[in-house]
């Protein structure tokens, strides 16, 4: 569910910071099957990268959409872009790069895994997931009656 | 408007399957004009792919923005999302590859082709859209008056 | 905050036509702090790129995400969406590129740039951020006394 994409400039990250860096992300999202978490990097050359009009060999831009869940509340929003600040901020301050990030929400029913229609939040076929980390057919429900 | 951004791993896609399968996703919008559908393929190696924190190198990731249309109801996305998976599993199948897809809808109102901001739905300028498969100037209207 | 994300064709722009396309997309959002926007761009090879299921080699697709503001009414989105268009449509012209643009607009309170939760539209603290160019601290607030 949460897709995370961070561009960044060529070398900005070796493979072992860009594996490090994918697991912390993931371990934020605690409540959650862990391969609901994707993250995906992408260098972009100082040539096609511009922050205020001006070329960026400096700058790693990060772009999240969340599905699985919303939050909550302003607490909530608060405490989750500081864990990901202190995650990142060392992976960034080691080579100096500016950042910036933003989070989209986008529709839980509009969202597939495998092409099964992922179970909804604190259900028992979301507890499964978590536990075998991948995805499966949902329990059969029983009709239901008016 | 439906923009299809598809993350795979190199070499995931023949140059002919990637074509077949852009054809087979315009074919779901039948009530739009065929050039609405834009799909863009991008390889993503091991080293940039994470699920769950591991190396990716048998994912692919699918992210969909909505423009032209909004689902009007649950029925609809189930048979839409059915329709992708149709689709895509042949594909997919072949090479073991797993898979997720999230589609966001984002506003009708900000978005042109060729500068043009595109007719409302079901319009008859829609219709001329869709006959012409390329994007044309409205048809002036008449001045409404109070 | 705006994010804008280009794809295009493999050489349809020089670096100094990349540089001054962004220099006139930040020129756009006079009310906000230069370094807010972002452009990112990148080559998408025919055989990765469709358009209603035919190979594009000449198509320019911009994606745009918001999120500083919010666009107020109809009048402010037609007039941004017409700027847009004169600033680009000269460069698309020269090589006769069709294009395509949409905006999303994304969630103020889920956004950070280099870890701070950047001003509210209007305040002082997003005065002194435009004037600076570069992000600072919140001014402490006087605590709110019920």
């Amino acid at each position: 569910m949460p897709l995370w994409k961070i561009y960044h400039p060529p070398g900005a990250f070796s493979i072992e910071q860009k594996k490090a860096i994918a697991e912390k992300i993931t371990g934020i999202y605690r409540a959650l099957p862990r391969f609901y978490v994707g993250v995906i990097y992408q260098e972009v050359p100082e040539s096609s990268f511009y922050v205020g009009g001006e070329p960026a060999d400096d700058f790693v831009r990060i772009w999240v959409d969340h599905i699985a869940r919303q939050f909550g509340s302003e607490e909530i929003k608060a405490r989750f872009l500081a864990a990901v600040g202190r995650i990142l901020e060392p992976y960034l301050a080691e080579r100096n790069l500016r950042w910036e990030m933003h989070i989209d929400e986008t529709p839980f029913d509009l969202w597939t895994i495998q092409g099964i229609r992922p179970p909804k939040p604190d259900t028992e076929d979301e507890k499964r997931w978590i536990v075998e980390n991948k995805p499966s057919l949902p329990t059969p429900q029983p009709e239901s009656r008016p």
